[in-house]
């Protein structure tokens, strides 16, 4: 296909929310054709169609079957694909829509969460070489008995990558509501700066850490197959954010962006011996309980005495205070403390790698403004800090504007 | 599978229309499964999603793609039949869905109006073998390519008996709104019978007759097939009417059904030389720009000059008028003439092939009551007669009262 000009284009749910907005959507991809590119498109269900499906499910079922579930939500996307198909043609461009089942995208069996194997591409290769827009279902697949499969959240992202994958193009749009990535959030940074590049791997912390433009597995995927994301606005011309390889960056911030986490709980364990194999024993009991832990900080005292520090999501504290109850002889623990009020704010960037001190600049700051940090962890792009929920804006602002104004 | 007691059940968009609605079905089933059924079901969209689909489709596109129209539609059954599995799960019925697509319901490419070919029976017995209820997307197909089709009005009803056919059972249920084929239009006669039996043919002629319980090509498709279809209600455990081959029938009326058509219109074509062609070409004509005809009736006066009469939709009548027009000199026909006040009155039974003088009868009771017979249109089992639209009403209570209260 290397004579085409392949570019795959992704249209978030609020992009294609109204038949208007599909209109809109089919003159941008119209400007493509024009201008010679070999266009597909993936597309999300029409705005909030998936949520009413779900509530649907639930009105017939409190525990609906996975695999109906999926029956269910991939009509979702079908309606979005025809009706661009439609609006495509309305303006004079030639296009065709492809379920997942037509394109052979081929998953697991993980019915909600399936992974993508493999795409056929016989049939986009034919469609596009007889000059058509080719719009793709987001978020659904088939496995190897052809019952439909769905992505999970974020899949239309995916899906979107992985097309690019298969037709061997770097180009790849994810159109959404916001106009890119951001230094922070808008909504507590007047100001924050759009990132015209960000790496694979900032975005993924960012992800980790709060930041909802982008799902984790979508950036993954492009990291792995090289996939340049231009995550971008379909409600105006503007450039987004591409999300790249680190190497290929012509900016490189410190920091390029802060980030929160609200609704966080911390849970300590005092004085438990320091013994191989108890962390283990209470991070896999806590995972068989779909207790999802975020920061773990072990410390070890005088006579080998630890503490164990973790942060959880606070819907899940009180099962998870049972759970440590319940092991608390069994670790040797004397006492368990919780505290619900916390957030996490983090600081991510591909900088802090060539920049020293940029955690005790951090610290530093915090303490001015009378921030107490509870909990500090770091991974090799990122430090996160646990502190009072209600430091949490104040945070923001002070490390926002040491790092980034 | 001979070994199974298979029953094949059709349940409409009425019977589906909300989420008690489909509890309600699923509660059905599982009686027919603690019966030791193997039950098959095919269901519709629910209540009015295909008009709300059409509508969306209609904001994008004036006259959207066809085969994307079929992609947009195919969505709806596969709603439907998504909830039900859930539905059947949650009673504690062990139940799987299939699209058209996954039971490979092999069509032609004539999309929104295909015609199925073939049904690959594996998966759906497998899942029979298994104990399951299988639910099967009605109304919707593949062609050989793969593309989604849809197969017209009433073809979820095509499905279902398609799917007895292939399966070898004669037992299949068409659930709907009604309890079954009553001898006359309930808002019309007040107290029509409900008929137990009634044959393919009848039923044929009285959809044919503007009766809308069954759509035709899924009776034609059972009478080929042998299949008898039990049309019943979903809102009670009545029985409902079983069309069925004329010869196995209990009970034979001389007239089944009196029914009737509105907003039609005639036309008159007067003094044509009677010569061999000019009919041919003058329905030729009409059937080129898509204009129905119903009846028709050719006369020869004296010196071998004819009239041709014949009857369409009123909606129809000014492209018809136009046209006759057009062909009135090459027709060598002096006058055209039109009427757009009338109705047809038909009344039909495969009695009437043993009873003589059934017209004559119906001829004479229209008469005494003062109604003037325009046109009269015979077939093996009905007769059909033009009156003024404003006798219409009285016409059909006269006939019932004759033949059949």
């Amino acid at each position: 296909m290397s004579d085409l000009k392949i570019i795959v284009q992704k249209y978030g749910g609020s992009s294609v929310a109204t038949p208007e907005r599909i209109k809109a959507v089919a003159e941008r991809i119209k400007g493509y054709v024009a201008n010679g590119y070999s266009v597909v498109v993936v597309v999300s269900a029409m705005g909030k169609t998936t949520d009413g499906l779900i509530k649907l499910a639930g009105e017939i079922s409190a525990a609906p079957n996975r695999r109906e579930m999926d029956m269910l939500l991939a009509t979702g996307e079908q309606v979005s694909i025809a009706l661009l198909a439609m609006a495509l043609q309305e303006v004079g461009v030639d296009a065709i829509s492809y379920t997942g089942s037509q394109v052979k995208m081929m998953t697991d069996g993980n019915f909600s969460n399936a992974k993508i194997n493999s795409i056929a591409t016989e049939r986009l290769e034919g469609s596009l070489r007889q000059g058509k827009v080719v719009i793709v279902a987001g978020f659904q697949g088939i496995d190897a008995d052809e019952n439909i499969t769905t992505l999970g959240r974020g899949g239309s992202d995916t899906s979107a990558v992985a097309l690019a994958t298969v037709l061997k193009t770097r180009d790849c749009e994810i159109y959404t509501d916001v106009d890119g990535v951001y230094t922070a959030d808008p909504r507590i940074i007047a100001n924050p700066k759009k990132l015209n590049e960000i790496s694979y791997d900032e975005m993924l912390e960012l992800a980790r850490l709060g930041a909802k433009v982008l799902h984790s597995r979508s950036v993954e995927f492009a990291k792995k197959f090289n996939i340049r994301l231009h995550v971008r606005s379909s409600f105006n011309y503007e450039e987004g954010t591409i999300v790249m390889p680190r190497e290929e960056m012509m900016e490189k911030f410190v920091i390029s962006g802060v980030t929160h986490k609200m609704n966080q709980a911390k849970v300590t364990i005092r004085d438990i011996p320091d013994r191989p194999g108890i962390a283990a024993s209470l991070f896999g009991r806590l995972a068989e309980n779909k207790i999802s832990v975020d920061m773990i900080v072990q410390s070890t005292g005088k006579d080998g005495i630890a503490s164990i520090s973790f942060t959880i999501e606070k819907d899940d504290l009180k099962k998870t205070l049972g759970i440590c109850e319940s092991m608390k002889s069994e670790m040797g623990g004397t006492q368990v403390d919780s505290k619900d009020d916390i957030a996490v704010v983090s600081a991510v960037g591909v900088g802090m790698i060539s920049s020293y001190g940029v955690a005790a600049r951090m610290f530093r700051v915090l303490a001015e403004h009378g921030v107490n940090i509870e909990m500090i962890a770091t991974s090799e792009i990122g430090i996160s800090c646990v502190i009072d929920t209600k430091y949490i804006e104040l945070a923001i602002k002070i490390i926002h504007k040491e790092f980034i104004e």
